[in-house]
């Protein structure tokens, strides 16, 4: 793909508003870890952004779960399904997994994607996921991000 | 994302028949190669697949081309837009990182991906582009893929 999208001119370690869109409620975004065997890992996940860190939702004991633990060097990347030359990569360090609040964020986020009220793990529960699932809340510290926005065709 | 859609029953190095066409023409791929620093870098690329590898194109110099000679593990992830828990992650070794045939593979890419003709490198030459870039074919052998079938809502 040598189209060449132009890069946006911001500060490095922020999420130009131009683009805040594709961490705020994007129809997906991918998530890569890097494996023990120095394979990156990349799954679709869910996120959001709450000023500070794009936050994703795994669940205990998930490859990327293990992965994060071991190595906090990640790198969400989302783009626009209407023109996939608009999108965003943020290079960045997991500062923090948490139990706390997981399960209400995860019911945020479902909610949100869904557009409808989705409860996991709040009142209407089904009790063989939540016996079975730990959810972790990962916050994710930008510290490199590339911005692109759909430039010129080449041709 | 815990809907936690359901595995594909396959050989690990294979990519199964129900998912080729992720990699055949998908709007675009995800590519993720690793950083000098430790960081994975992810960008949005098109890809085909020639029955044996994946392939990718990309220029000469840039991040993830310095980065695949440097360490040829990468990780190539292409969901479906209609129904993003379909998605196929292929982790592989680039085994080959090749000039020749580089453009016609690019212009290949290009129309395909177009819906129309398009020659970067052939008649019809933008001469700026093709004086100051040199496309590169990149061949990443599956050494293994995960496929996912859009599964249960967990709710």
């Amino acid at each position: 793909m040598p189209t060449l999208g132009l890069l946006i001119d911001h500060p490095p370690d922020e999420i130009p508003l131009s683009h805040l869109n594709l961490v705020e409620c994007p129809p997906v975004a991918v998530l890569t870890t890097v494996m023990p065997d120095g394979y990156p890992q990349t799954s679709v996940v869910w996120c959001d952004f709450d000023g500070e860190c794009v936050r994703v939702n795994t669940m205990r004991g998930f490859g990327k779960e293990r992965n994060m633990r071991r190595n906090p060097l990640v790198t969400l990347l989302s783009y626009d399904p209407r023109g996939p030359l608009r999108y965003l990569e943020i290079r960045g360090t997991v500062i923090e997994m948490t139990e706390k609040g997981a399960a209400e964020h995860l019911d945020r986020l479902a909610s949100k994607y869904a557009g409808r009220p989705i409860c996991f793990f709040g009142d209407a529960i089904p009790a063989r996921f939540v016996e079975t699932e730990t959810p972790i809340l990962c916050r994710i510290r930008p510290t490199h991000v590339t911005a692109i926005h759909e430039g010129e065709e080449t041709e």
